[in-house]
């Protein structure tokens, strides 16, 4: 069993109100037989995906509707009761399950579409909407979410929203706080904030909505939200390469975005010691072999005819010059089942990665010259210590996934890792996470990334909207509520 | 001489303190000769460009540092001075002028360029570049600015921040809310704070920077910016299009978003009525004649050759199927005269309207099936009331300008459309304010856009960080400081 996070990084409980029986009756008043109290379901709600860390909630509430999370909220704040919104557990900084007996209110039973408009493209939904479904709702109108990411298939809109999600399609279509047009929100007092706008253009006084998006449930809770969703391309094609060096990796991606332009919609690339543990845990074969680095490139277009001519000719381009040494392409005729396979690959790393052992997991924001730098650093600094080093990401965004995996965890390997990674990001002006948040395990080091000022305004905003800590409680803000 | 805004508008000065010889002598021994008391000197920084609204201001400073920014704003804080941020000055809501005596806080010393990275695209700037200048910097290695407005010769990219600026180039790039990777903003004590990252992911805290973005100078100073800017697209075709009714605008659009797909960079409107006042009062020459609606339409992209085919494709059907009965097409060859021509009719339509008489602007986000709806059921409802009332904007993104001309400024005139103007949009869930912002004159009609929830939010953050309600006073927020 996981180790119970309170032990494991020795935190101390804050003095929030203790779940009486008179507390559970209440949430059963309010949403019978939606209250979850029998400890062998809750557990998969008390330990997160990765299973790193664990809380030991007695309590999950599955509201519905908006004014159900306002009443359970506004209960919670009289009370003094904790609360820790969960979506899809699908977070990779533990930040979606309890630390101690933080009451989970979870998404998942909010999960209606409200409108789609096919003239906008603009989707309004419910928080609980898994991120896949929407998709496919979104496929038969002609439309695409404007985000993808591995654990689409579980993941919350709600979710991906309170972490401001990046994922595979960042590159094209941007990050959510350009995407997302609107958001209701429930404050910890119980008040509903509605931003729920479904306008491209809005310029009537502060983007409040902007302070919840990321906010990682620490301000409030998400409880719907409007979105502008692109329209799906006509022609998605995909190529995966294989490179001798970093460098030819770069080289490769200024060219590509050169040649490609605006069909360019994902630039991602990954070592050989990461192929070696997806094919190692999962059984996957690579298409492309024998590199020390490999290269997947996502276009989406318009017109295949002209989509594959600008791929071909950038390929050509590259093989000649030597910056790729092998290479596959998967094109409308065969994309089928070929790029099923690229992206698989691609998608499951993190899967593989949990099969290898406990896996230290950084996610780091650099310069892109610099961003393999930081593995290569690491290795050397960790030797046998660790059993694989690697580093794979959305070179695109500058964004390095960088995983250190080992037979168990061990506070003396974390401490040759800690602050090290976080310090060598600072001296490039890096970000210690570009896209999983800070949740409970990051929120120590934020200092890294942002000014003392920055820390304290942060904390200023926490105690004006939250002002007994109720929400999230121990997550992303380093001390305090 | 325009009316003292005052006075117009009966509004009552807020108690802040009168400035004093001493408070002149000590800006003078921060920065001397930057500096700005001759009467005749500040004239034109009292008043808007559209000469709509006119402050009495006794002081310009003219900063060159973040530093002397921060020094200037402690003392006002101190003294209780009240302070008006002042860019280019091209505001269209009275934003951009002191209502009062307020010090003008210019940021036309604040020009230089800090950084640019060709790998990235990542521009780092002060405040007070001028859109242009920037965009003309960028040209020369390959990149553009993500966005383009009618004022870019004067505006200020710190100016075009805070007030969220949209203009053409939004639809296919995004809004400076996903653009702008970090800012550096003087708060109301003088205290720096510094979000000036360069990353195009950080996931370490709530996103500060997103609450200055947009705020129109009411909480902080900007004082420079960290902008993606994306490659300088190879090809640029523009067409200008002559349609039979609004519907087939509508039409129009559609089957351009299908067609045209990734290199769609703008989609514009006008009506006859616009044409005409732009031929009478510029003396400019419609390319197309005849039509009551006239469309222009940019395609950027990575191949001329692709492009001029989806183009001519597009157009074509669009011909064909009688969604467009007259239209002009530039490509590469013939760009350079044709399409300055057709940008220059578009960008150059406010100017007409200023000649036209006494200009009542309105910026309106609306469904964009109802967008000329408004235009239509104001000009039945003014009458021979208004000398002129015209339709134009940018589509793609739901944006419809509304301009109502008279020969001279009138009560009863503007009481017939407002709160017509803001009802009418309110019926279908628009936002009265799409780019222009609330500014001074439209301050008081946030709530029809934003719920009273969402006004007190606001109100609190501007109570937390500028507590004295020095910064631009009287703007945007209805009521107090």
């Amino acid at each position: 069993e996981v180790m119970l996070t309170s032990e494991r990084y020795r935190v101390q409980r804050l003095p929030f109100s203790h779940l009486s029986d008179r507390d559970v009756a209440f949430f059963e008043g309010i949403m019978p037989g939606r209250v979850i109290t029998n400890p062998e379901e809750l557990k998969p709600f008390n330990v997160d995906w990765l299973k790193s860390v664990r809380g030991c909630s007695k309590l999950m509430l599955k509201p519905q509707t908006t004014a159900e999370v306002s009443q359970v909220l506004r209960y919670c704040h009289e009370r003094n009761l904790a609360v820790n919104p969960q979506g899809g557990n699908t977070g990779l900084v533990g930040g979606s399950v309890p630390v101690f007996d933080e009451i989970i209110l979870s998404t998942v039973l909010m999960n209606q579409i409200i409108s789609f408009d096919k003239v906008s493209g603009i989707l309004v939904c419910q928080a609980g909407c898994v991120l896949e479904k929407l998709n496919e709702y979104l496929e038969e109108q002609g439309f695409i979410m404007p985000l993808d990411l591995g654990a689409k298939g579980s993941c919350h809109i709600g979710g991906n929203v309170a972490t401001n999600a990046g994922g595979l399609r960042l590159l094209r279509y941007g990050s959510l706080r350009g995407t997302v047009l609107g958001l209701e929100v429930v404050l910890a007092d119980g008040s509903a904030l509605d931003c729920l706008a479904s306008l491209r253009k809005d310029n009537t006084g502060y983007d409040l909505k902007q302070l919840f998006i990321g906010s990682e449930g620490t301000l409030g809770v998400v409880t719907a939200v409007s979105i502008l969703c692109p329209q799906k391309p006509k022609a998605v094609n995909l190529a995966f390469l294989g490179c001798q060096s970093f460098a030819k990796v770069l080289e490769t991606f200024t060219t590509c975005r050169a040649m490609l332009g605006e069909i360019l919609s994902a630039y991602e690339f990954m070592d050989e010691k990461c192929m070696e543990l997806v094919e190692k845990h999962l059984k996957l074969s690579s298409p492309v072999a024998g590199s020390p680095f490999y290269v997947l490139i996502e276009t989406s277009g318009s017109s295949s005819t002209h989509d594959e001519e600008k791929l071909n000719n950038f390929l050509e381009q590259a093989m000649t010059s030597g910056l790729v040494t092998d290479g596959t392409v998967a094109t409308d005729d065969k994309k089928i089942k070929a790029s099923h396979r690229f992206l698989f690959l691609r998608e499951r790393i993190t899967e593989a990665l949990t099969h290898d052992g406990y896996v230290y997991k950084y996610d780091i924001s650099l310069p892109v010259g610099k961003l393999y730098d930081l593995v290569t650093d690491t290795r050397a600094r960790l030797g046998q210590n660790a059993k694989n080093v690697v580093g794979y990401g959305h070179l695109g965004d500058g964004n390095l996934h960088l995983n250190i995996t080992a037979d168990s965890y061990s506070r003396s390997l974390l401490d040759a890792i800690e602050p090290f990674v976080y310090e060598w990001t600072a001296r490039y002006n890096g970000s210690i996470s570009a896209e999983h948040g800070l949740g409970f395990k990051k929120k120590q080091f934020i200092q890294y990334s942002k000014p003392s000022e920055a820390v304290f305004l942060m904390q200023r905003f926490k105690a004006m909207l939250d002002p007994k800590g109720i929400l999230n409680p121990y997550k992303m803000l380093p001390f305090g509520s």
